[in-house]
């Protein structure tokens, strides 16, 4: 039996296509307003969905926003492992400040880190549906690597996602410096090599 | 000629006055009850001041509250030079860490970045009165080693913050990993060595 929710003027339909269709306009929403302009009012309207499934679906327009949003760019958390760990992280860094730095997608990510801070449902939505998986990539990346005897062994490889990864979403965040490409070099250099001259 | 405010009930008082009552009444909710509490409504009801005059003074109820803040962790900013880097970076950010931590202040902080997302005027007032100083103080520590030549040379000296303070507020603002003593001693020992075998 296909569940099948209710809607104004069109009948029952089946569910998977109503959050499909709600996924699709809180997207829309989110691309040309940011974060704040997904509330459950406009997504209902511009789906349509009746507001009471909204309501039963996600515990806040937050968490709407943030699963629309990992729907849309699920592609890019891709992982290439070409063998050369320096080329892969390269890639991968130039292609995430990219992104940060584009001018659609960069106020969308600090607009759902910055309401995160106050909305626990989107944070966890954050981290179940985005940052954890990119966290598990690169550390498998890193476990690879350091198999293959290219990383010192003992190290907590959670640590470098915060020093690469973290290290762009700091820029991001407090905009007292330029995120540019080579901001990316330059983090994966010093950490790779380390900036001392005797450790 | 002292400038003077007009107080309800409470005749005119110097403006600096005024402002250490206002900045003071701000600090208070700030910490009891976050970034969230501090309107100009209620730092005007308990300062005691005229709304009239918070709305001159400040652009908008964040960076009032940003400023209360600076004024409240000023001493904090130190950072040591005891002509060991290491030594000196590690009590540093042990000490950051307790910081962003502390149950009262950590909560803060995060809010501030978060709430500054949303509000270019908090934003420009978390920069200009806190986070370039930090950076400056960093970089005028990591200079005086590259001069004694502890650092390799050429590197760009910003960059070292967003590893290790950045990688710090990483931590705390996307909550999928610990911040704790171990991490700080961790990012300090990646950068200064480097965890590449063969750079």
């Amino acid at each position: 039996m296909t569940e099948a929710v209710a809607r104004p003027g069109r009948g029952r339909r089946p569910s998977a296509e109503v959050r499909r269709d709600v996924l699709a306009a809180a997207t829309e929403l989110l691309l040309a307003d940011g974060v704040a302009a997904v509330t459950f009012e406009r997504v209902a309207q511009a789906a349509p969905a009746s507001k009471v499934t909204l309501y039963k679906w996600w515990p806040t327009p937050g968490a709407l926003a943030a699963e629309a949003y990992f729907a849309h760019v699920e592609s890019g958390l891709r992982f290439d492992d070409s063998g050369d760990l320096t080329a892969d992280l390269r890639a991968q860094l130039h292609a995430f400040v990219a992104t940060l730095t584009d001018e659609r997608i960069g106020p969308v990510i600090a607009g759902f880190i910055g309401a995160a801070q106050a909305d626990a449902a989107l944070a966890e939505a954050w981290s179940a549906g985005y940052s954890l998986e990119r966290r598990r990539l690169a550390v498998e990346r890193f476990a690879r690597a350091e198999e293959a005897g290219q990383l010192r062994t003992g190290l907590d490889l959670e640590v470098l996602v915060d020093q690469l990864w973290g290290a762009c979403y700091h820029r991001l965040l407090v905009r007292d410096q330029p995120l540019t490409p080579a901001f990316a070099d330059a983090i994966l250099d010093n950490l790779l090599r380390g900036v001392a001259t005797a450790p």
